[in-house]
């Protein structure tokens, strides 16, 4: 028989790494919790019609679509002879891509339940059907915190001050959180006369991190039929460091351009804000794009310092997203923890705490027939809240020992016949080996 | 635009709906570690192939199966016009039906890293297509403790353990948790030379609570071509209700039948040793059955007293389950709580605790237009671990104090000009209306 397996780009979890999830998770949900974000939850499965057409046509090609069922099914099958059936036919649902789209849906169906401005958090896996490979997986986890319904820029720099605590409570504090605004770049990219080019232009420099400046310029001028872009990169590139420079540049590069103006306003402030604050790690970066098309105002991304993993936390403001599904001037800001990332990261980095197992503290041996006074025993010292187990099988010593010795438990009790009368037990150290008759009293 | 909307079945969970549920999984989650279990979990996809076969061919039904993408559904496509197609030609995967299964799958799959006996408890949701109705969904969640690689009926008495006291914490401690054995089950009827209709023997007397027991002895007759079957549930039925002349009743009745004289055994050690350990719950009901295949020895199922709700928990032994994966010999017992049921229950009883939303202490007012005092203020207050809001938007008074109200928060801070100077802000008590100047430091 052929040992079973599960799904490509699907996972098991052990314990162990359960554990250390939920340390990653425990720790995002704290943090949202502080910062007066409240959790909902979505379905794992969207009306079909909800997600096609929000991801791009490569987005739609990675949906997991649920398979229609009973009549729905046979009448697909049917008209399946007819020219030009997709999978589309096939199938109502699909598994959700992420929690911005169901948010959004979740916004406009439940409007009149919601008091805005509304903080909401979600943690929950998503589904795409992209090719796996290390570190990309068909089901993982996002965690999101949104602020939706007010234009405040407040909010930005509450979500800066929320990624600076989350990743230093993670031990990852020697990170930068680069912002950028859709407006600046719009305009920038106006400014050349390239709008239409614009989310062509976003991908090449989204990849500067990867490929570097000067590959950069060189796709720029091979894939964009004006070379006033590829020089203005270059320019943008080459921008001495100090925030006060950069915003000097702008103003001057963007003086006629209204959206800019309004771009480079909104950038000062939160860059201004923070520095009064003392968020420190936050870093304009002019070449910061993100691919997704619905920001229309602040983004940004987080990389730890000196580590090539790449982004992990992202995100930006929407002033449409919701406008999709019927609700129009909703405005809204939020971020999204790359959970699996953090995972990888936290483990090449060595960064778990070494006690998540939790073994019991004693492991009961009860070698009677009946084992009722282990049973015993057992129920005693769980009544005082002492996580112990009973071995519950009549195996030799040796095996029960191994046991838990595997299970890190560090103290068997040998339960005696005559325990009830005296309550005394025989308590063996694993550690050191000592064993020696104790009180019950005295070991708890 | 139409309103959008989610698939049959399935629902959006608002922030204190979502408090309410993990009240209840935190309190399952934390008694299961109490007792030295273990958490795993499971990709939400399984191959069809993994699943199919396992729940009876109404089961196969109610899977949802993922459409096949790209090359593979072109050919599946291609070949559909041949006869006999059915919708398993378009899938190779499909989202998981219960816990139980994909972990049978878990265990063989890693058995070289289990150190058995191995304690698992899991807590996911599950997909089923079953037609929606009042408590029963499409996604759902199951929360299951098992213990594998050990035939100790110590287990059983654990689980009885765990089941009282987690019912016990969520304020359901009026219940009843039925036991069962198959192997008497299955020798009572053998005694009536029936056992051909087993299983459907088992699901006509499952279903007393609901219709009684005339009823069900007249559709034994109607259904079961052995008369001694109706007989032998009527005697049944009519035992008196104490522990020792239901034993005795059985000891006699299958005094020649050797499956029957070990689960008598079986039986009467778990009730013997809960009653000496004080675990009042447990009850004797010979005709419980449950409607799984695998069940091979002690089953159970819990129900609160005096009420119509129906069972809550259900669990029993197995001794075969990873035989079907190439895995025999792994006898196994598991408890499976009911999240959803045990949710509708608190809900109609009224049982979860006011306070479970966690409204910030303050909501911090600030109308200048930098907002950098309130930001400080909220940058304090956190800084020492006080849940508090900013009101992110220059809007007015009305609607921001409309807003601390709606969200429960207790006080609002009044943010002045001067405030860094003299650090005295403005406290108005929500309840009371009362608004006085105060001292930061006063106040937190």
């Amino acid at each position: 028989m052929q040992k079973p397996s599960i799904p490509k780009g699907t996972r098991d979890f052990s314990p162990s790494e359960i554990r250390r999830r939920n340390f990653i998770f425990d720790i995002v949900k704290l943090k949202f919790e502080k910062f007066g974000f409240s959790p909902i939850e979505t379905p794992s499965m969207e009306k079909l019609s909800t997600l096609t057409g929000k991801y791009g046509s490569e987005g739609d090609q990675l949906l997991f679509k649920v398979l229609k069922r009973g009549a729905k099914f046979d009448k697909a099958l049917a008209e399946s002879n007819i020219e030009n059936v997709k999978d589309h036919d096939f199938s109502d649902e699909a598994l959700r891509y992420d929690l911005t789209v169901p948010f959004a849906r979740y916004i406009v169906q439940h409007q009149n339940d919601i008091i805005f401005p509304f903080k909401r958090y979600q943690i929950q896996p998503v589904w795409r059907a992209d090719r796996p490979q290390k570190g990309r997986y068909r089901e993982f986890y996002q965690c999101d915190a949104d602020i939706v319904g007010s234009e405040s820029l407040v909010c930005e720099i509450e979500l800066v001050s929320l990624i600076q605590e989350i990743l230093h409570e993670l031990k990852l504090g020697d990170h930068t959180i680069m912002i950028n605004n859709r407006k600046i770049l719009a305009s920038l990219i106006e400014s050349c006369g390239s709008t239409e080019h614009f989310s062509k232009i976003t991908v090449i420099i989204d990849k500067v991190d990867k490929i570097g400046t000067e590959k950069v310029i060189q796709d720029l001028k091979n894939h964009i039929p004006n070379l006033k872009i590829a020089d203005l990169f270059e320019e943008l590139f080459n921008l001495p460091n100090s925030t006060n420079d950069v915003i000097d540049w702008l103003k001057n590069k963007l003086k006629n351009s209204e959206l800019g103006q309004k771009g480079i306003q909104e950038l000062n402030y939160i860059v201004e804000s923070c520095n009064i604050l003392n968020l420190k790690n936050l870093k304009i970066n002019l070449s910061l794009a993100r691919g997704l098309d619905y920001y229309t105002g602040s983004i940004f991304e987080v990389v730890l310092n000196n580590n090539s993993m790449g982004s992990i936390v992202g995100g930006g403001r929407y002033d449409n997203l919701t406008e999709v599904f019927g609700q129009k001037n909703l405005s809204g800001v939020g971020v999204s923890f790359g959970a699996e990332r953090i995972y990888d990261l936290m483990i090449d980095l060595n960064l778990f705490p070494d006690n998540l197992d939790k073994p019991s503290r004693f492991m009961i041996v009860d070698q009677s027939e009946s084992s009722i006074n282990g049973l015993k025993l057992l129920q005693f010292l769980r009544s005082k809240n002492i996580e112990c187990i009973l071995y519950p099988d009549d195996n030799k010593l040796k095996k029960q020992l191994k046991y838990a010795n595997s299970n890190k438990i560090p103290f068997v009790v040998f339960i005696k016949e005559n325990f009830s009368e005296d309550m005394i037990v025989e308590l063996k150290n694993m550690d050191s080996g000592e064993q020696n008759n104790s009180l019950l009293m005295d070991i708890i």
